[in-house]
């Protein structure tokens, strides 16, 4: 029973040397080598190779190397093959870090006060409160939920999106199409982390932005195709959005000479926003496929249709 | 008995407004108006007016409406008078929320990512993990607490450093002149919160510079004269410290053409990290004057001595 690694050779060497202490029951090989095709179960990349099942015929798991399984089209995916995405603790500091970041940098106005030190002014502007700086993710789960707990630690009253209930502790949530432009009215700062699925691409347009307090300000750490950044340069021009912090476009990398790069009211990140780290995800992966061998439902399990 | 306000108008009234509710007994006044002298048992001030025995022969507190008292020399204060400096959960969450916008910052690069925005290139750096990036916070009363309990719950291994011991779970604790060294080679990043006394000023120099790890980061939300700022331009050329946040100067606002502004490793903020909520900091002195009138100790009471 053995499985293949097809991504960053970096982290391929720390999980194989890694499981081969924890669990020298698994073969692990990098890509391209594969040990005895069929003896492969398990697939772990960002992309699905051609020819899947001929090339390893007996595969059962496909693992997504990061947060989201978008990458993968349904098509690509035999049937019965489960998919799993990447719910690991390094991901999610990592997540809860930037958000904090950027929610503090945009409450405060950091970018006029960076703006400021070029121009040799020394000059203070009132904020809020935190308490009074309304803070809503978009998409709640692992990640928006681990965002949550720091910005509610540093007094941010946060509400919550998803398309199914959740119930978290000190966070207002709301679900469904039904409640979206509630939840929207009520954000100062909009932070999407919504995963990429038929129904969120293009979800960050005119038509959401509009929804929102006049001035709001949006941090997107998302997927790129989820905005239409004409629709965002308009509601930063018009100042329905008052600054953006983006972390993912689309394309990526960011074409040379898009507006993006010199907008004042933008600051970009070329998507550093999480990623997954090889000494806690190991672990994770590890623990999953004990879940598989043991009849278990894996942590993060796909389902395909609904796209995470 | 009344209370005399000598300081930001706006607060003042949000202030007297608020105790005119909560407290009918106590009269609150803004100066210049007093009321009669006579009755003034409490001064609320940022400065000391001269005379001041003389103006209010029965007083007993002045509270300080900043987190510190450093702004009082001690001849100014007459024997026997109380001073209390202002510990407030607003400036504790301001402080946190800059702490951590800080921390984050320089851990994750965010200065370079947004130099490489104005150069147009879109390229990712490999940063450690939270969990290996050390934080040390030198000064570690209640500013420095509340922005460990951040820290730590963003997976950073946080230790503290005090004049004296202290017990916080999760955290390091460092105290004394014996322990210094050792906190300062355990620091990746170095923030410091110490109150100004005769002992930290100029404390932040090449000597203290070179006892951190090579490359560490600086965030400077103390007092402007705590910083020998030829010596940290001269440790950020040597590489010594890599990068600097910086709230706090000497003096504020600071000169035009100082280096500081243009300097390329050095974010500028102008002392805007904490300040005092006109809506949670009233809450606080009419508790402290509680105390006071049942003989209690007064939270923030200063030992004018120590300096804190």
């Amino acid at each position: 029973m053995s499985i293949v690694y097809w991504s960053d050779a970096q982290r391929g060497q720390i999980w194989q040397a890694w499981l081969a202490q924890a669990a020298p029951d698994l073969d692990m090989y990098l890509w391209p080598e594969t040990g005895d095709p069929a003896k492969v179960r398990y697939l772990v990349t960002w992309e699905i190779p051609d020819n899947l099942l001929t090339r390893f015929p007996h595969l059962e798991v496909i693992f997504s190397v990061g947060a989201g399984a978008d990458q993968f089209t349904t098509d690509q995916i035999p049937h019965g093959i489960n998919v799993v995405r990447m719910i690991e603790p390094g991901l999610m500091d990592d997540m809860a870090a930037y958000i904090t970041f950027s929610v503090v940098s945009l409450h405060r106005g950091m970018p006029r006060y960076l703006r400021q030190q070029q121009q040799q002014r020394w000059l203070k502007h009132e904020t809020i409160a935190a308490s009074r700086c309304r803070v809503g993710l978009l998409g709640f789960g692992n990640l928006g939920q681990a965002s949550a707990r720091v910005l509610t630690t540093l007094g941010y009253p946060c509400s919550g999106w998803s398309r199914t209930q959740k119930h978290i502790e000190a966070v207002t949530s709301y679900y469904g199409d039904d409640q979206l432009a509630d939840f929207l009215s009520s954000c100062d700062i909009l932070v999407c982390l919504l995963p990429l699925t038929d129904l969120t691409r293009r979800l960050l347009d005119c038509d959401l932005f509009k929804q929102l307090p006049k001035g709001a300000c949006l941090v997107h750490a998302g997927r790129g195709q989820q905005l239409n950044h004409q629709d965002l340069l308009d509601a930063l021009d018009s100042g329905q959005i008052s600054h953006a912090i983006i972390d993912v476009t689309d394309p990526e990398p960011l074409q040379a000479d898009h507006p993006f790069w010199t907008h004042p009211s933008i600051w970009l990140t070329p998507h550093i926003a999480s990623e997954t780290h090889a000494e806690t995800s190991v672990k994770v992966l590890l623990d999953n496929i004990r879940r598989h061998q043991q009849g278990l439902t894996m942590v993060g399990l796909v389902d395909m249709k609904r796209g995470y």
